[in-house]
């Protein structure tokens, strides 16, 4: 399987995250591609290719023009603004502050930006989460021509929370989103989103809710015990042309994967069902029984057999990364999930 | 002119705000209580009163019965659920998670609960919030019976950033909220409320936003510049019964007593036409020039003329503490306040 990479995530290194009221060194850090890429090089997954430029556009065809350009400037407001931290939202149009008008000032604009608050902006943000979008767009390519049926995009920082105009759970655009937007508007009718990593994908939810030619499902923590806490109920089923094309299967503390596998099989039936031209696959590690901020108990082996399912769907597949916080794992289990993708293991 | 206070508003002690991407010591601090009894002691002010308890029923007769339990029990679930910071909110209903739902895991029900995470909740919050409303109630209790024509609840922490059910901006429960519901309860048949606090009272607006029976009126930093950020627009006028009842003055940075004046004049002539029983004002220093986090260029000598302006309506008049951050300044300004307001300065 072909893998597409770049150095640039690293220019992704925020030094805080807002975790239980202290700033922490983020959980979502640049050493998780380390291992990623020792465990494709290890066990000989395939060959690592560097990014094509699909340009802004690419980004803009799904996000918000304000939004992206709110990314692209946010870090140099802040700082001029004489705040001393990386920037962090503290308030934002609450339920009881519905107002949107977007403030002038950057701590009030950046509240308008932001879905949730653990995730701060620095220095090189923007360039990183631009060269990720980029690096899925080119795995992307691979799979609209049909030069690769099974194509892994290590996108770093991840996409699936960032919503058309928001970022936060350390996405800035969804790049599982900007991929499906690109194959469709490269002639694919029907596209299929299954997003395995722990955590609701609400960004990518939320950009297709209402519409019918892409299919979003998500088999994710209960929002009433996991983060993002108010999207991801199994009752939000799609709107207007979307109604019916959006499926959510929260579950509870402690799932093990025999459970997990049964959310995975009904999703894989709807798919199915759909007849999509193509599949993208946000994987997230952070299923695994150790990782620090999630509560599913799958092991290392269970995801060679997560990969293996979906393969029965035989579709093309683009592989997109997402989470996983159990740093010196992350790269044994997403290896084990892209080789049985694979049928190689 | 007598003074309510208590000393539990020290058990209101955090040791973080987020500010600017870092966790400072809050500029909401005990001490700015010292400095204002200080002021009230050294200009003989007036005799300080403790306060009497009103129960439980008084604060939710204004705020959720859910929240208020939150606000109990929140430290306590944050401490259970192994949390080394004090409790701050990270993730919220966003424009794009738009559930109601409440969390059951308290990193998702604090943000259910919370407007903005600068504020804290630590050791001591519900207890020192729960007194503050007291000291309220107990100058409400006077003016209602009209033994008093003026009277000062030195309450801490502060109020008017509170909804029916969300904290921030340093307040939990709305004490000037809780008061207009306690004269109306007592038989007035009018109250109006006039902010002159820095920050928009963006809580006392929601609470009362469809009712004509609390006229709300504040004079504040714009928010396309200031904190709330979003609420405290000139357009935002009331709704349903309520419409009509709410006067929003957003004056720009740098805005000096001049200008300041020709709003609270304005204010001054709605609340004459509205046929108030009784006034209350919130009132914030954080007017004032050197204000650490606001923008207004008002001297210390302003704030005898502002409380000489509003005793012009002559109303029977509550005045309850909110802001005020130039911590050596604040009891200086309060006292200028307070005795213009009583015409002894």
């Amino acid at each position: 399987m072909d893998i597409i990479y770049s150095e640039d995530h690293r220019l992704r290194a925020s030094k805080t995250e807002l975790y239980g009221g202290e700033l922490l060194p983020p959980f979502e850090c640049p050493e998780r591609m380390d291992y990623i890429l020792a465990a494709i090089r290890d066990r000989g997954l395939g060959t690592i290719h560097s990014p094509k430029d699909f340009g802004r556009e690419a980004i803009t065809a799904i996000h918000d023009e304000g939004f992206v350009t709110f990314i692209e400037t946010c870090w140099q407001e802040w700082q001029d603004a004489g705040f001393k931290g990386e920037a962090i939202a503290s308030a934002w149009p609450s339920r009881s502050m519905p107002s949107t008008r977007i403030p002038n000032f950057i701590d009030g604009k950046i509240g308008y930006y932001t879905l949730a608050s653990e995730t701060s902006i620095s220095a090189g943000t923007a360039e990183a989460a631009y060269t990720s979008a980029q690096v899925a767009l080119t795995g992307a390519e691979q799979i609209s021509q049909g030069s690769q049926q099974r194509i892994f995009s290590l996108c770093r920082p991840p996409g699936h929370h960032a919503s058309k105009d928001q970022y936060g759970g350390y996405c800035f655009y969804n790049n599982a989103a900007i991929t499906a937007q690109y194959m469709r508007d490269q002639g694919a009718a029907k596209i299929a989103i299954l997003d395995v990593d722990f955590h609701h994908g609400n960004g990518t939810q939320a950009i297709f809710y209402d519409r019918d030619d892409v299919l979003f499902l998500s088999i994710h923590g209960d929002p009433a015990d996991a983060f993002p806490y108010f999207l991801g109920h199994e009752d939000e089923k799609g709107e207007g042309k979307g109604m019916g094309y959006n499926f959510n299967y929260p579950l509870a503390p402690k799932t093990p994967y025999s459970t997990w596998a049964l959310a995975l099989a009904d999703a894989l039936n709807q798919i199915s069902t759909y007849g999509a031209d193509a599949l993208i696959v946000s994987f997230g590690a952070d299923t695994f029984e150790y990782d620090p901020i999630s509560f599913f108990k799958l092991t290392s082996n269970d995801f060679i057999d997560m990969g293996r399912k979906i393969a029965t769907l035989h579709l093309p597949t683009l592989t997109v990364m997402e989470g996983g916080y159990a740093v010196e794992e992350v790269g044994t289990n997403t290896v084990n999930f892209l080789l049985g993708l694979e049928g190689s293991s």
